[in-house]
């Protein structure tokens, strides 16, 4: 059977099993929409550690060694982690694979990291070169705003285009075949397919408006995985967008509108999933965690439970840097697509 | 057939064909042991450009192109591009894929990236999720100097450990069939099979000693491809390493002497080939480009001519960062390894 669908999508012959998730978040993060469903809390956003880096490469490992245990694995059973972060040289994941000593595959998509992870281990797997991939994604408000914008001891005011860099990080297992030992999350999710994204620029220079940056590339991916497919929105019963926020949502609509694509009624943010409007975080969440919890201790469960058939995970990152930011340069984005089916039982 | 070898190996069943390769480098890079071998030799490191930022995307985005060129490809005939360089947020190769158009998956191993796009690249070619991958990876002497270490205006001392990031870009184009264009560089390497590396960590903090940090993960990564592949150095006409330098050299061998494996008269490390001795570089030469310039200008070459039947490509990152190394941590590293071999015609 054919692999390659379309421009920039793949197939898969075999569709990975989704078996397992986990999420560890801030104080914050739990106060939100999805309170209470994740599976660690933080008491504070430095979890004992000296430094939030610290906290963050913590958080990191043991959002990692949870997803294993929670589905009977140990780091031993996992083939290959892949997976990345918002710090510079990816030290979080880079740091955990260290402590994990599973063979490790960094990937930089800023907040797309989740998706990209996801899609790459689904071909691994699929390919048959790795039965077990752990996929993860992480993100920390503390660390990211000082390394991306000003360091919090200045108390900035925040622009209303900002949205909040999510303190958390998710984790997911994919296995080539269903586990045997009785104690898999999910019976029926698979992987079966994706779409690649390219990289896109409109032009934006606002580090502050992250949203308006990322919804072209969303757009774009979202358009191609359709006309790759030959299918419409309705073919899904939800597409995620990463973390586009209140204005990158409204953008990406008008976008999709423009290329005949309607999403009304079938389309979730996590961006805008993750905060409540009473938590005063303009227009929502960011970062590499956003999608990664939201997927992890909110969409997956719902799959499994039969709320949603088929579902299009895009994640979407902002690859802005703040040295090229002072050079006068725009914000390139990218997004990545991935599609989880629950299976028919 | 089965495609997982060992612990941390993979073995293609129909191995993917390189066809073309190409490097762009400076000036002190042309003027060292390789002299004459590279496609684009820059008359002064920031090409025209306003920054050595906008020098490096330039040379990344050239590099690829020029490759494709070379082969009588366009990019729209890339499926899929992988790569990455040093830079944070992975600036050079995000804005070059940004001006490519191609989907891009963007990989973070520091100087380890040339081989784990390889890797990569070749498993889903091999998977049969893409026809043609371009693999890139690069780095600029200037642009690492002042993310890295000091500003090049403070003119700083060298240490006597030190190496020099390389300025150059390497790319190499993998294809599942080989091209009928009558245009392919190379009519007989092709990728066969690789190990993929975890992060190791001996405790160096030394930011001008990477040699030191990185051979374990070098050593680890060759004796465990060994040991996975039932093989020894003898099964290899040549087992290359990225940037160790000439102390990263002295401890590979070391360690590996520790686990029964002698590479004596077997191994070239990238680091030792860029430079001469009179051009007074310390240790050697390091960076993302350093293995992707020797391998695309000078290893491949040398396949083709049948003066190597089949190479061990290790590329090896040290995965430091100038955050977490004041935070006083110290420097993790990887390593990646895939064989190329030269088929029987």
């Amino acid at each position: 059977m054919e692999k390659r669908v379309g421009a920039q999508s793949v197939k898969f012959n075999d569709p990975p099993y989704l078996v397992s998730s986990a999420s560890i978040v801030g104080k914050m993060e739990d106060e939100g929409k999805l309170r209470g469903k994740y599976d660690v809390v933080l008491e504070d956003d430095t979890w004992g550690e000296k430094s939030w880096e610290h906290a963050e490469r913590k958080m990191f490992e043991q959002t990692v060694r949870l997803t294993l245990n929670k589905c009977g694995l140990k780091t031993g059973d996992v083939d290959c982690l892949l997976g990345g972060d918002l710090l510079n040289q990816l030290v979080s994941a880079n740091y955990a694979a260290r402590e994990l000593q599973t063979p490790f595959i960094g990937m930089y998509g800023a907040c797309s990291v989740m998706a990209e992870s996801l899609l790459v281990a689904s071909m691994l797997v699929d390919g048959g070169f790795v039965s077990t991939a752990a996929c993860v994604a992480g993100s920390h408000f503390s660390t990211a705003e000082r390394q991306f914008r000003m360091p919090l001891e200045l108390g900035n005011q925040v622009q209303p285009t900002a949205q909040r860099t999510v303190t958390g990080v998710g984790c997911a297992i994919l296995c080539a075949q269903p586990l045997t030992n009785g104690l898999s999350l999910y019976q029926n999710i698979r992987a079966v397919g994706g779409t690649l994204g390219r990289v896109l620029d409109y032009g934006i220079t606002d580090v502050s408006n992250m949203g308006a940056a990322m919804a072209p590339a969303a757009a774009d991916t979202i358009a191609t995985h359709l006309t790759d497919w030959g299918r419409t929105p309705s073919d899904y019963d939800l597409i995620v967008t990463g973390d586009l926020g209140r204005f990158g949502v409204q953008m990406l609509h008008e976008l999709l509108a423009e290329r005949g694509v309607d999403l009304t009624g079938r389309h979730l943010d996590c961006g805008m999933t993750v905060f409540a409007p009473e938590q005063d975080v303009q227009c929502g969440a960011s970062g590499c965690g956003c999608s990664a919890i939201v997927l992890s201790a909110h969409l997956l469960g719902k799959l499994e439970a039969g709320d949603y058939r088929r579902i299009l995970f895009v994640a979407t990152g902002a690859l802005m840097s703040p040295a090229t930011n002072m050079q006068g340069d725009t914000i390139p984005c990218i997004a990545h697509g991935v599609i989880l089916e629950r299976s028919a039982t």
